[in-house]
């Protein structure tokens, strides 16, 4: 077991196949329906129930998407909302996406690395579908997030709307409980 | 500019050139010492003043390192600890540190973004250098963390430890305020 010199994240190939990247989407529900198919089209191809898509707000085009591949790719990190933002900064050749104008939809409210991870990143608004509570009825932990963390993005210039689609978020967390999929949660993972 | 369907993060050629990465470490003192080493050659090769390893506390010998290289390599979620993660467990080609008892050394407290990542890899323990104090005073912000982030982790399985060779990790900070490093919080990055 030698040192590792390259880590890489792939796109899978059904993304390019199964979703359309290339229209524009015109407003909050639009972005998040998008988002709710990627998440779903996501435990159909074995993955978690999470999606996330990185959207220019004025083109409402799409930059960059991510999904939940914790286990298919071997990394924890690898949260919807981390895999977009990782594949939408390698697009724009940037450490930040403060250059535009960028939303960030998430297919559920976002964990604790989540959280900062959007904050670092130079989004403007972060929308989300699911809840928290949803989340937590299947069983996944967001692990130790401020209670008051919408606030604090605020005041961090990030505006923060939650519980758009909710229902059709909510029923792919669903979904991949009926499935019987894996909940990961650091060391009190399911065996 | 179009898709990306790789991304693709490296381990920089000096890492290997420039640390003994196969001698066994003993004891907290000495792992943070390799780590904050770690910090200050990162500076010196024009990174950012924050350095992560993960040591199988069992033999102490490393896993994989990391450092901050958000700027150099284009990512706001490259920070020490993300990295030390991302490496870590592609070696060991899982997503969960759990299945050994790996220790996350890293050269000041976690950020928010770290903290969740801490969480969910699997390591079983923190133990940090620079404190919260020390990191603000040159100007970076952890983001919003909770208060009682050390009790949350303990409570999830994780020990903590903070403030080992905190003087030296401190003196990084300022060595790399000094020369004037660039200095990255999201939308307030400076310009």
């Amino acid at each position: 077991m030698s040192s590792v010199q390259e880590v890489t994240w792939r796109m899978p190939a059904w993304i390019a196949r199964e979703l359309d990247l290339d229209t524009p989407l015109d407003g909050d529900d639009a972005k998040m329906a998008f988002t709710v198919a990627l998440a779903r089209r996501n435990i159909e191809h074995g993955g978690g129930p999470f999606g996330a898509a990185i959207v220019d707000a004025v083109t409402g085009l799409v930059l960059a998407v991510g999904a939940n591949w914790v286990v298919e790719q071997r990394s924890s990190l690898l949260h919807a909302e981390i895999a977009a933002i990782a594949f939408a900064q390698a697009r724009l050749g940037s450490h930040s996406l403060a250059s535009g104008n960028y939303e960030l939809f998430a297919s559920s409210e976002p964990c604790v690395q989540c959280l900062g991870a959007t904050v670092w990143s130079g989004a403007r608004r972060l929308v989300c579908g699911a809840s928290t509570g949803d989340a937590e009825a299947i069983g996944f932990d967001e692990g130790p997030r401020r209670d008051d963390w919408v606030a604090e993005l605020e005041r961090r210039g990030i505006q923060v709307v939650l519980g758009v689609r909710q229902a059709d978020a909510r029923a792919v967390l669903l979904a991949y409980q009926a499935r019987g999929g894996a909940i990961y949660n650091g060391l009190y993972a399911a065996p």
